[in-house]
């Protein structure tokens, strides 16, 4: 522990100590408690879910959707309940048990039970020769059927012979449910924050999203001084972006400067960018800005890349400023565990969600201070009657002056701040201490 | 045969075969017959020549402009009637003679009958020292002159004595005449396709333009579902495109979205583009979509580098944009035999004037299907109820869903198709492949 | 001094022989006359600097504006009137003394006269410990105090015992002068050149830049031709130009179309080129043509690196087009003798003036003939009747219609011509040149 401990410090040393780590574990501990559930797009594991993080967000509404509903193109589906489902051999034994792992059963699998060979179950029977101790994850939301997910050693240790299949499910209307926390801010401009919360037992995709949105959910709703506003939202992948968008477009298109997909940001590996379809928003921009100067090195995936809520929001006639911060991306070779059993509680650690906890926290507080600002006067001002030299001379006092004047230069009631960060080269946070500075000392203000 | 034909295939082999093999030996026997002709700006050479390509083209309307004539800065000349021209010696042996080959008489040359010394001779006598075998191509429109070009080697054998110099032309007041297709579209919008049939007995540089342009030309005539109209001109060079400008600059500037000046497109060497002088235009994107991805690497020119009509299309105040797709480019090293006896029948092929022909052919369909699509729905569309996942889960189906699913979004209603192919890395067939199928199951539409 | 001159003109030879050598000797005398003045923001040194040049530029008008002025954030200072200065050992021997080198006296010194010990005196001095030899220029504006630069060599050889310092200096309520000559041109559209004179004895930085514009200025007063109007000022640096800039703001920022702060123009090393805050001003793209073509390989530095006036030109509520043309450019490792006695008249050459010289005025007369042209007629025009073809075929009568025939086709009205010589690749001069041929022959015109 104490030597993982002094890696992790080295690793971000240089740049800067994250002062998260108290939250890395809480977040470690919300997802362990939600593992087990089983959720899906409907049905009671969602409800307990977002039961459990309104615990933590009083303030969480959780919205009921009819099935049936219509959102554009999409129908709101029958509600699933899955309480219990196993494959037994002759003697009872159960062999494939929902009870031991929920990815067992196919989500939105219709009830069955029956007896059936071997060969007549081998049909309904899903695993992955080439990962063969891994359950996989797999879904039919909108074809009705049934199977069963085993991992491929399971599979072949299965012997000929009459085998029970029982999936004690139901499959009818219901409700399908989200939670959303809007936090008003002194503007009207808001940050989208969408995760999702429909994937059963696994833990980077998808606990890793709910957990580290609902802290920094906690870590928004306890700032009093919010310049923008916040909309927060927990819905089912796909379908409940779907419906809040359809709820919600014109407010949306007219609100939203920025927004993130919060997913896979569990584990420690290395950092991913998804951009924006335009590429150049806001949102690209701070991610940019950010992750240039807190990791370092990182993958860039284009749109052309997506496979989250991206897909939604950045959809022609939504065009929302979207982008996704991830750890090991979904779909690439950098994380084999996706959509798997593997994707387990030790894939994630309280060290990698205190870590993107931290980016996603400096990209909402960089886009806090994303003012535009404009100089008082013409021409510089006089330093040293606005006690705007340092007193000290230092190493890096000529820095200090040099940074504080390039601010000033660049401050045309144009650029915004983090184009100024980008374009003298000091980090948004600094330029807007610089800034305020300025501001106080009456040469620079805000448009 | 075989092994010619073997190594073409396998050098498109990669990217598409194209099935105009025919038109290539077709096009080729077009331009053996032409090939003697002995065509000038003006004169029976050129209606003859005009003619031939009428019986390919019933509907080529010949248009006849007097002598005399202002378009714009120039003035149509008188016409050129070349009947006979020698230089025989002392015995009436002929040793430069026109019916040997009709580049032995400079272009233009004013009538002559003449008894002169070698020393009286030289002096209109014109050769290439550095390629002896090569007859030059030489003209005087504009100044009334007379001359005769031969090979150095031919040069270097006349001896000392006495010459008949005999030029049997005539240089009077008559008609310029060039060639016309309209092909009317769904649409007002045209292509414009233009190529010369000024230049004598010389094959690639020019009859492969002449003999390309009516092969695209019949195909375009034989389609009844032109969305786009083509206006196709066999202009003498210079003096025909200018008088042409000059009777419907307003229309084509109106109307002209994309245009090709066709020439050198008969030899198997590389292929070269020139680009308009904007350098972004809707020819220059599409020129480049359909080389990038059917022929690979190619000599890239600008329009600094211009030496054809596009000289007046892209001409500031006549701003077409105007392109120019060309195998061995004329003024470069790669195409030593450019305006010489040198450019002959066996400079040009089949299989060189049928690639060249499936180039520009692929860049007509391609501007035909490039539409602007606008996505239906906001948010992706649901795929299954409307049978837009493949049927069968094959190698290529994933790619296939992401295709469409990265044409949708992009489909903007200002993104046009080939700026969509570029974006997602999809041609653009494939592309209008995609949108058809999108547009039928009620997703996409054009705006 | 032979060797000298042939290796100087080696340098440029392959571009482009200046014939300003005879100026060059002109301009280094007129440095070796003022460089024994005690400059500085204000007082009688900057009066008879400005007296100086006014006799070589007789319609120079100098301005004095009273101490106490408020201009902007800031306040003309008191003017200071330096006569003597020294310290003296017990003996009354001089070992640092103000009429030896006046950088002796910290600038702005307030009057002292006083015994002190070595230590009581050690916090007065000011040395460089490594540049042992040099002695620093140091002011004190804005703060009164008083205090001596002596050689760091020098520091260490005085001795314990007791020192009579004294400062016969006056600060008190006076004038601040600076100089202006506006030379009108056809147009309202103007060139600023801006230089500082308020450094004492040192050449580079500071009297290369006063003697270069001086030497400018006589060239523009000469021109009768003047189709740009010149705004030429030598002012105190900083609280001069904001001065000057809070008299004429609305007028500069009407008019000046380009600026050049001109300083540290006189050594023979490196050329320096400070870009304008914008980066792509008309300012910038004469100095980069210019450059680029006259002295090959230069360094760049973008408006992050600025230090002079430019700080105010380039400030955003003033918002000049204002660039820096330097040799070694100060605060470099190129410079090291900056703002110390080591930037003496041997650093400073009459080549290294001279050549800085040229590059200005080339960059002047670039702008001067930088109009905007439209070809007359759509097409080609027909070269031969305009007499407009080269009449003897030379190696380079080629390349002369192509350039001409390039100039026609980006003469669109809206390329100017600094635009047309960088995409076709000819310097300004010869498309000024061509430009002019093409209007006499009525086929161009400006717009």
């Amino acid at each position: 522990m104490n030597a993982k401990k002094k890696r992790a410090k080295k690793a971000v040393g240089k740049r800067q100590a994250f002062p998260f780590a108290e939250n890395g574990r809480e977040m470690y501990g919300w997802a362990a408690d939600l593992f087990p559930l089983p959720r899906s797009l409907t049905g009671p594991g969602v409800r307990a879910t977002l039961e459990y993080i309104k615990r933590r967000l009083p303030a969480l509404q959780i919205h009921s959707v009819p099935s049936g509903t219509r959102a554009f193109d999409w129908t709101v589906p029958d509600e699933w309940t899955i309480r219990d489902a196993f494959v037994a051999d002759e003697s009872g034994k159960r062999l494939i048990d929902f009870r031991a792992h929920n990815l067992h059963v196919v989500g939105y699998s219709e009830p069955v039970d029956r007896w059936l060979t071997l060969d007549e179950l081998q049909p309904y029977l899903h695993s992955l020769p080439e990962q063969p101790n891994a359950i996989p994850y797999l879904t039919s939301y909108y074809k009705r059927q049934w199977g069963f997910c085993l991992s491929d050693k399971l599979r072949k240790r299965l012997k000929p012979g009459r085998y029970h299949v029982m999936i004690d499910s139901d499959l009818k209307p219901g409700v399908m449910n989200y939670g959303e926390l809007v936090l008003p801010g002194k503007e009207d401009r808001e940050i989208l924050l969408s995760t999702y919360i429909c994937h059963p037992s696994m833990a980077n995709n998808e606990l890793s999203g709910p957990v580290v949105v609902t802290a920094l959910a906690r870590e928004l709703t306890a700032r009093s001084d919010r310049r923008l506003g916040y909309r927060i939202i927990f819905v089912p992948e796909t379908i409940g972006a779907i419906v809040y968008i359809s709820r919600h477009l014109d407010r949306l298109k007219q609100s939203v400067i920025a927004g993130f997909v919060v997913t896979c940001v569990g584990d420690e590996r290395a950092y991913s960018f998804l951009g924006s379809r335009r590429g150049n928003t806001l949102s690209d921009r701070i991610a940019h800005h950010i992750l240039d100067r807190s990791v370092g090195s990182y993958d860039h995936y284009s749109f052309l890349d997506r496979g989250s809520d991206e897909r939604q929001y950045g959809s022609p006639l939504v065009d929302l400023p979207v982008v996704s911060i991830m750890r090991s991306k979904y779909g690439t070779g950098n994380y084999p565990e996706y959509h798997t059993s593997l994707d387990n509680m030790s894939l994630i650690t309280p060290r990698g969600l205190a870590d993107s906890y931290a980016i996603l926290s400096k990209c909402i507080r960089g886009l806090e201070l994303n003012r535009t600002y404009r100089a008082v006067f013409p021409c510089e001002p006089q330093l040293s009657p606005r006690d705007l030299y340092p007193t000290f001379s230092t190493r890096d006092s000529g820095r200090s002056v040099r940074d504080m004047m390039n601010v000033l230069a660049y401050a045309d009631g144009k650029n915004d701040l983090i184009s100024i960060a980008e374009i003298i080269g000091v980090d948004v946070f600094k330029c807007s201490e610089i800034a305020n500075k300025l501001c106080a000392a009456g040469v620079l203000t805000t448009v």
